[in-house]
């Protein structure tokens, strides 16, 4: 007969919310383990979109709510805001005394469980390292590898990255990515199902989606930080340029998060979007229908790597926040150019959808890593390979 | 004409201080450097032995003073004390606004002096990466490597390991490490100048040192910390047992150096120790001089791999706090039992001195370090090269 | 010759600023004394109006910013963003090294301020205590006065009620408050002499101001944040029923401030408020000008209590902000009441101007606190006189 | 039927946990209470005794432990010190979702408790307001009366103070101070019926108690902390020179127990004190039984002024640590003086026991504090009197 292990999972932003889902549903089905989710950061605020309502609407039990984010538009505010993170986090799991820690990707304040998780001497898994970008989640993302204790990546090319840093290969697992668990369930040919003003709300005009609309999600880069305003503006002068039905989706918190806020809001003073609503957030499975059905993604979001490859959706992929990352054939990569991206979006459109790619994966990494959480020996000791 | 850099060093304890005390006179020296020398955690207090007091006495200016050592003897008091040091060092770095920050081998809570500096997209200069050994140190160590964007190792199976770890063979350098610069100005011949118990206090008996004495210094595993005291007793058994004319260095801070100073103080008060002393802290050089005429080095401390190789005292190495660290042929490794260390203690004393090794340098790291820090391109932003 | 003393003062939010201004002038004037400018909390964010961009627009040097709002629509926030304030706050004074410490009035950060100073053996001055209102500002005053070592109080009530706090009567002086030094310097007859739209930019409608309009400013209530988006929305049901034209500043932070911006968002985008412009904040000396031409303040501001009864312009005072803060015969208390604020507006245009009251001062505030900090010994130690 | 109330105490120090035990065990009785004990900053380390061990054999359960100890002999530790308890407890807090807090007494990090639950509208009790002093203590202690709620002090004059304070007198109580209760149940006639080398261990010679024996317990005075060493050392010689056996209670952690501890284990090595036996930590009725044997206590203690008052035991009250605190007739005050200090003792043992004075309460303290916290109505909101 099987101990039940408490696994403890650390959701800091809606995006990783949405990343993760199908891992906590798996978790939290599992005979054997018990799931303690802790919400923390970003995704317990207002204006970060309250990923934390999804999550209790979802139906999944908070084991903890951790507020670390301490306001301030400098790179400084988000060191405080890790070691706040810290102080707060080591409370928690010393009250829930988990057997593993989970933590997602490579956001900077996800430094926090990983170092209280190892600190405390406790089991820390991680979700989806060896990938490449272009900021200070590179450094964030390998530096949390070495941290910790069983990787679950999302794609081949993650895995032999991390075996090259020195992990252990018994313990690196190419699961997928749980995010593409959810787009699997999408069905190609199935109509909108929902009308996104009335079911989200969200402000601006409401212009007619009927006969393909553009969907956008820009976030700042976090080591380009005092250019979040010039380079939101680029891309809402090219949106304003082309004039074509668009979705816009409000960034992440992060240093320079101000500054792309500020941008969208002067800019939406300056001049009418006549074709432009704003959301804040949305359910997972509603935004894959909606990217699924549009003409193009566009902005610098992971989902459009992933989820829009294994969709097919054509991506406008600005700037370097998504550098180096593996991609699926259905995105183009341009400058902060409002030229390139106008022509890249016309491009996008022509071309239509792609076919569909599975380099993150299949549609059952939640079960999977849910069954690794339940097997992998306990273990909180390591030392590197070479 | 160069522009002045600004070099911020922090140091978090007493052994990180002898380690680099020459990187810090070069700094000092150099006419196109600042030195900015930040004292934190328990390198500051009383009850490990105040190096602070040492730092001030070689003329060395302090810009800042941080208390982050949290209370506590457990786990998560480590944890909190790298959160709240990442709270006060990202304050300081506001106020000092250094070129470069500079972070010294593997303490967990130079931690967040690493996220501190890269959080704020200040250069990271990591002293002492590529090691391997066995516990949370391991973890920290090359974590910070994936943070920090200069590494200055000290042995060519460091930098290899370093450069395997995906960073830019370009910035990788092997200066040897600092603490020999200072060994090498031991002469050989030269007799004990100074007496150890008038010049440095301590407590305990004051044993006759001119027949030969031993020296021991055994820290707390951070990994075994709830094991802490009984390692001590077994050494303590084993010296007691002996009877050799010794003297035995207070231990670092760090979950369970309380079961440590509570094991050395509970048998202080149990038996009478009539051939041993207890010093609290050391002159780096003192204390090199203090080894090179002692029998034996026993205990844990990386002061046998290193400067010991050098100065080829027979060192006996117990547990496994230096596992895998790259040995010069003095040492002999034991586990946690009494009739071990008591034999591998009787045969280095028979064994004699062994030759110099300079697998640790040769003595000029300090100076390196200095001029590559000056010359170094000023960077933050890095991807890993696989 | 007298010894230059160290004077911080330590602004932690937008009012405060405005209501201290004279006091900074005067000490940084004063060739005796060394002015210490700290800015924290609130006064530093963009969200809350960057006062700390008037400040330094103003000619003031800042000692030292302190970033310690952590972020969170919740009353634990609250304590939370103090705690990090003390952390913060004790490390500033101990770099700065003070002579006197002063702190402003009775929000709830106000306190690290208190608490930093007064464990850390620096005589703390506070000014405006003595005062009476309904919320948790008025534990935090008093207590702040159990704290502090001098008090400079704005009324005579205010004095006797220090003193009756078991206060020496000799560190208690009614100085006046410095924000009526301000309002001293508005000449009654002079016109409007800029355009607030274009100086100060601000959002919504663009109303002619010429024939006469509104001011509103109103703060969530901490002891009762949970209804702060309520209470806001009576409010703007009263203005957009009454259709006159109105000028409207933005909440305080606090817990609740994100129901307050909220509640005036969903409703800007619910009903065109033809007749209404928002503003972040504005210099000090033209928000005395506007209220000063202004029909009516409406909202808890103190300012309604204070300055408006200097400059004899009728107030709407809504709910429990200001309960028993002496008044100046200016205003009308009402509840949570459309109806009521409504007639309460129409009956204050309709009186028009009030006589000047003098009941907070006379407008040398600024120079007497100046002379005082200069004066008074230097001590931190007291014991209650009965 | 009542509804259970959530009782929330948080206790911080061995003697505060003395002082409140038979408050916990009324608490924890009454059938419409809930004890929820949290065991904070020095109550939990080694080095103050570990009042957690005596906690947990008492049979309470432990509802959080919250380690806030930032070390380092400085006043900043303790401002310090005092901003993580906020952190922490507010976290606490928001977990045990309390109905009323208890906090104790004065001691400097207790503010942590009441700004906690003040901010979080969480009704706030305390426990020995209303009494003087002579350092910061004071200035904590009047504080905490202006944000706390209800008042349950230990004597008239203390309730006559925290009126005059301004506080509601329906809501001020004199239940008498609860470590009384305990002294209640000491048989005047008794024998010592244990052997405290026996049962407490600690360490030092170990004198024939048969025929008489001193007391010793001295405090860090906060605001001399830079003279604990010396002070210390006044009373040392004193205990030195007179040569009657002598047990000796190790102090409470405060800015300048370093100071304390530092002065107390140099004159240990330097000297023999062949009758002198030191204690870390002793069990509350034991150490009544242990006074009320002794020929006289001496140091600063708030013991003496109460529990020795009820109990008849002569005690020389050393320096300012309880000035102004009522006095039941059996101390004699003096400065750090050693002659004085020595023929105050010899004037005490001459004198012998005094008549039982019952100024600090009669024994019911517990009981009607646990009753009041079951009646009062729940509050959190309240104006000066005046």
């Amino acid at each position: 007969m099987n101990q039940i292990r408490k696994i403890a999972v650390v959701v800091t932003a809606r995006p990783s919310y949405s990343r993760v889902k199908t891992v906590l549903e798996a978790v939290n089905k599992h005979p054997d383990l018990e799931l303690q989710l802790v919400v923390a950061a970003s995704a317990l605020l207002d204006r970060y979109g309250s990923a934390v309502n999804y999550i209790e609407k979802d139906g999944f039990n908070i084991a903890a709510k951790v507020f670390n984010v301490l306001e301030g538009e400098n790179l400084a505010a988000a060191a405080k805001t890790t070691g706040i993170g810290i102080l707060e986090l080591s409370s928690v799991f010393d009250n829930l005394k988990p057997d593993i820690v989970v933590t997602i990707a490579d956001r900077f304040e996800t430094m926090a469980t990983a170092i209280a998780a190892s600190y405390m001497n406790i089991p820390l898994a991680h979700i989806q390292g060896g990938e490449v970008t272009g900021n200070i989640d590179e450094k964030v993302r390998h530096a949390i590898t070495k941290l910790a204790d069983y990787h679950f990546v999302a794609s081949e090319n993650a895995k032999e990255r991390v075996i090259k840093l020195g992990e252990d290969p018994s313990m690196v697992f190419n699961t997928g990515c749980p995010s593409i668990d959810l787009a699997t369930t999408i069905n190609e040919t199935e109509k909108l199902l929902f009308d996104p003003y009335e079911k989200y709300g969200g402000v601006g005009a409401k212009p007619d989606l009927s006969k393909g609309y553009l969907v956008v999600m820009q976030h700042p880069v976090t080591t380009e930080y005092k250019d979040s305003r010039k380079h939101i503006e680029v891309t809402l002068e090219a949106i304003y340029k082309l004039d074509i039905p668009t979705l816009w989706f409000w960034p992440n918190v992060d240093a320079g998060a101000d500054g792309t806020s500020t941008g969208i809001r002067a800019f939406r003073e300056k001049h009418q979007l006549p074709n432009v609503h704003f959301f804040k957030n949305m359910e997972g499975i509603d935004f894959l229908h909606l990217l699924n059905h549009s003409l193009c993604l566009i902005g610098n979001s992971s989902v459009g790597i992933r989820e829009c490859a294994f969709l097919g959706v054509p991506v406008v992929n600005i700037g370097s926040r998504q550098n180096k990352r593996d991609r699926g054939g259905n995105s183009i990569d341009v400058d902060y150019c409002q030229e390139k991206i106008e022509s890249a979006i016309l491009n996008s459109i022509n071309n239509g959808k792609f076919a569909s790619s599975s380099i993150y994966g299949n549609g059952s990494a939640g079960n999977e890593i849910a069954d690794l959480l339940q097997e992998l020996p306990l273990q909180f000791h390591k030392t590197i390979t070479y």
